[in-house]
């Protein structure tokens, strides 16, 4: 059957997307296809993707650079006079002199390396919805007439809140979800919760009411005596705090995660670098022709040190925000959509038995 | 119903201020906005915004830097005559050996980086007040007539403890409470309380004497058998634990957390690179009219060197202490007000019921 | 008895390899080996192996390199003429300017630093099956008739969810098992399950279909009181939570671990490095008949600075994708034939007693 | 009443002294004075403090390298001949060389950071005695007879622990506690348990006799039925293990924290580094006389170069070893102290009911 | 009494030794005792110190590093003629220009940190046998006729677990337990549990058969109803579980720890810098016949660069590698007889009462 197994390929694949909460599917496979690949060929590929790429975070910048650079060039050949060409010289070889600023790269390597290692603690340590409800559903009797009600409810809340946190520092989920409207559209919401969550003059923040919402279904659970075990009730209580801590944790990423001041820093630094790149051309010191014609027309060199500059402040800038519009940012709108579709999933659980899935079990 | 939306949008930017723990309302949405804009463009906007920024920090050493610096030059212009004018110039090419000093900007950098790295953690461990209340109001039985006063206490004596925690390292929390009077006020602090606290020749610390009164009060519980499980007590004593361990690692982050000697060293390279750079100009090198102009007039390059050094520096400092009064400090006064809001959350979490909320239940 | 002892050490070293989830066990004893001499001597020995070593990483790129360079020897001895002897000479001067560019360093060192301290990260997280399994048999009542069949389901499961999770992250263990009916036969998966597996329209992903089956198992044993003690089902949820968040690490270690516009940097810039490096020849500098040769001929020094970079850089990318087919990546084959042992012996310890293996027991 | 609240200001800033593990209440105060200033005016403040501060640490090497500075000043100047004064202008250009070590540097810098980090670990984790003992009077019924002596004995036991770990890690409480007698003078060790302690022939050290001890104590209580729960044995266990973990790392720390070679390699080069930067200068390059005196007299910048070095090492080695007597130190006699008052705060809590506070309660 | 107390400060430092999992009694007293002293004299004694010292690491390096610096020097200046020495000064010349490599040193410098940073996490979460039998122990009912059977058995099997773990990653200890038959020896393993583990067929490794008798000693005692808790068993089991993790780590650890490349890469890098260092010497430049002699019978300036590099070396694989027969490593046999002792201590602790130790009690 190797069209179920082509199947199985795919759909292996993709759960990967829907699942593990990964961002864009087509991406990680590129990635995965380019690291598998024998890595001396295929270094080539890596280097002339576009998607996700560096090219797309830095080609405005390299535009600019190159043509401040070219515009130099010109007026030197073109639009001065001897005396103002030598005035030319001196001034850009004076700039030379401090092209080669360890200090800045210094500075700007710890910056990046901070974003990046924030970035990993936060991803590894992003909430996800479906421990949190599987928790309660497994704590749960079993055949409870009110059961399935009561999960979907408790899956439905933990969504919601997901939802309503992530809304708040990601533009992307912001602009699927504008208002409450659009969650209700989307099943996760009911009018009676909207009614609620739209109610006036409420001190406490909505993803909190949310949780709010959630704590007080398991007090119910325990006043109607619906858990396994007594202790179940302390586990799950437990599960929801560190939910909440998650949801907290997210927020403060995306706004106390690397100080404003830092960022303005870098931001000057690698700018002047390029300006002070773009005038330095260390013309006194070559008199031979080709070498002044590769310095003015091909500006090889120091476009890679600025390159460099360039590429490293948009991975650290790419860092510090990953809940952006970007493709080299967290996809957060597919992650939404796998959270939903876990929901059924989840509900089924309760409901589910291990004969209706194998009939030969001992 | 536009208005309804336009207030969700709202209240749920404003709920990261006082739920999340979070500094600064206005300054985060300023954050995500630029975050959320093309990279290109806005990156104006972030380099020119003032609060919370850079330039507020720095803006001072920069003055006194650049009028050093053009003292100077206006002494060897216009001051000196020929045979000092040589000795100026010998003297500045002097300094100028030593701009470029590699090694202290590693010192800084490391600095800086440790800085960094000890803020984040505080960040992820600051003690929150709502878990330890949520713990204990999620444990007890659910219809118990003093039940209401016992929560109401609970929570109110777990701010209590953490409002004296952060007043002993953060200044503007002492500016907003100067004494007891000024807590007891806020309604924090009840009559009573306020005497046991200021009753001399206590040899224990304030914060301590309320977390005894928390442990006191969970004895209280188990004596009258007010818990669900029993086993909820041991829960609770660890969760005070907890919330005490986090008290005091804020105390220790306040004073341990960088040696002193650290910050002294790191200061006085900062300024002896400052004044060495505004020293030096390596007049000799450069005959060019134009070049000894710039030199003397647009000190652009050396600002840039002194800028990367005196920024990095003051984003170190202000990590090291970020409970102080400025704008890029984490705003503890707001911080406070979120956690006496969620005192009243709290307290209605006991007595509500998820029927209150919703009326067609299962 | 030397023979058995002489067994002893094989079988020992052996060990590690099954079951330590170790990737290759010649390897680590040559490591181990080399480690446990004498420093000294033993150096040499490093330095000269060449499985998993830094030659096969690098080999075509220093060929490359070296082609290139001897190239422009040859243009430059053979091929030019006196005036554009001159041209060659300043331009590869112009290029020896740039050799020394400790930006490039400080952005690759980062780079890899970061790569590696994830993969240590990743490689102390790595979920085992052993753990999982072992918890839920020493939960279990001891005299139950369908013990074995439900240990043995469960065990199987865990090692068919860590199968299908690292097959789709790792291409060897794709080719090991590239269909349903390749796991089938090696006696993991029953035809029952794949039927179900291979159902189409399943939204979920197959890993979480295969917990999903745990978690029903651990329904089941609550409802048939299969357990020592009640609240030995809570840890079992917990141990399986735990197992898929392990897995899901799995995947965004292969798939978010460093951003994609990282890699190509790096890449980029060490590529530029090496043709610079190739292109620069200090010529003009000396005059020396001998140097001359040697840096014509001789272009040790040269290489080494390439050596550097293209060295860091290997090692770098080898620890951000180390789930590939290279000696130097994690032999996930081996790690999988030891998953699949350790289920017999799992199994056996479900119904094995002390008293089977010892005979005078108290 | 203006007193009352200045005398809470007074005990709230001593409390961190004695209840937060806090070494040094006055340096703490003037760190947190000095942080809450206005950043600018207040960093001359900062630089100019002598307590626990770098000069402190740094001034007996300072005099030394000034000394040898001037020394050699004074030979050239009057010294030497014609001949000789060429000779040593020579030699000391030769050495101006290698003033700019950046490798020597990046050593230092990755020694000290490491240092640093591990510091800050050891201070996050150092063993309390509080948390060990408060779970224990927690889970004690509340009307034992014998429960205040039990009590007395277990947090007596936790604190002797305490203090014979420290006491083998810290000279200065070893001068504090030459001996058994002075521990039990401190009302910390009764006569029997000295006896005890000091029985020849023992294998053990002794801070595991204290602990065995404390785990004995546990069994009585089990057997005495003493805990409110049975599961709080567990507990109890637990945190009687971590504790002694705690005193396990803080040995472990003192011993084993950076390897013995790595300061010998970090002293040999900043010593080298001083001899070498106080032999250099580059007197033919400078045929300025003002320069030259400069250079000879006022030796500004080499000195600020041997100051990075010697103050990144002070800084390093303090680090390292954490527990001596110097100004930067833990106060580890100060913390004892403060454990010790503890002890009678803990035995309170037992007998101490929340009526005994407050009389009004619920 | 001062013959006692003399006695109490020796047996305490040598508790360190036995207790808390230390390598060298004497290394660390010194260790401590300079740290101890007054930092400025006793720098001195750290660094004149052979034992456990860098030189120990780096002498035969330095040795051939020398002579191959002083054969090249007496090669320069005896067997040499005219045209000969022109051209060795200008090779020499040419080679040091690359002796200044950052790039180099900082590759290193990652490393090293690398290497250092592992080694300390290892260390601090080394599997202790204490702990694991401790709670076991804790765990039982009192007065079992089989209980002191039954609790030497359990320490004795996890004491031959961790021994049978170390042996197969730590030569020193394979010498001491060369076979089987050695540990018998030692008391470790009887002789029926030896023919078990050497009974041929088992695809099982041994450290995992033994914990497997651990598990299976566990079901035994919830069989036999042992426990003084029922919940004890899970806690028991999951002990058993993180010991076995702990083991795992220290395989993983000296195996995985580092990529062999890296190893290579700075191996072949360090090597190559010395050869360079040891060929360059800048003689053109200096005329000074003084100087000229400096540097070619006084090389401390090379070597002190060259020692920079195999000093950091050197400490970055000891850290790779620190289960050896240095000095410098982890002194396994040590640790492992404190382990061996640690036995006799558990089994008594089962039988002990706090009675027997105090006659007095409450």
């Amino acid at each position: 059957m190797p069209n179920s197994d082509q199947n199985f390929i795919d759909s292996n694949s993709s759960c990967r997307g829907s699942y593990y909460t990964m961002s864009s599917k087509k991406a990680s496979i590129v990635m995965l296809a380019a690291a598998d690949a024998s890595r001396f060929g295929e270094s080539i590929n890596i280097v002339f993707r576009w998607k996700r790429s560096l090219y797309k975070m830095i080609w405005r910048h390299s535009l600019v650079f190159l043509v401040v650079y070219f515009s130099l060039t010109a007026l030197y050949n073109f639009g001065l006079e001897k005396d103002n060409k030598k005035h030319f010289e001196a001034l850009s070889a004076y700039f030379a002199r401090y092209t080669r600023s360890f200090n800045w790269m210094i500075m700007l390597g710890f910056f990046t390396n901070t974003a990046l290692h924030r970035l990993f603690t936060m991803q590894m340590t992003t909430p996800g919805t479906a421990k949190t409800a599987t928790i309660f559903i497994m704590s749960l009797k079993q055949d409870l007439p009110e059961g399935p009600d009561i999960v979907d409810q408790y899956a439905r809340w933990v969504v919601l809140a997901w939802i309503l946190t992530f809304r708040s520092v990601c533009k992307p989920l912001r602009d699927k979800f504008p208002n409450l409207t659009a969650i209700q559209t989307s099943g996760i919401l009911l009018e009676e919760e909207k009614r609620i969550l739209q109610r006036g003059g409420y001190p406490t923040p909505r993803p909190l009411i949310v949780i709010e919402w959630l704590l007080l279904l398991l007090k119910e659970c325990v006043k109607e005596d619906r858990y396994i075990n007594k202790s179940s009730h302390n586990k799950n209580v437990e599960a929801v705090m560190t939910f909440k801590k998650g949801c907290s944790n997210i927020i403060k990423f995306s706004t106390q995660n690397i100080p404003y001041a830092v960022i303005q820093a870098v931001i000057i630094v690698v700018y002047c670098f390029g300006v002070v790149t773009a005038m330095a051309r260390n013309l006194p010191k070559f008199d031979n022709e080709i070498v002044r014609h590769v310095i003015g027309y091909f500006p090889v060199m120091p476009y890679i040190q600025f390159f460099v500059f360039i590429a490293w402040l948009s991975v650290g800038r790419a860092a510090v925000n990953p809940f952006g519009n970007d493709d080299t940012d967290i996809d957060v709108r597919k992650l939404c959509e796998a959270h939903m579709q876990d929901l059924n999933w989840l509900t089924e659980l309760y409901t589910k038995k291990l004969d209706d899935v194998f009939y030969n079990l001992p």
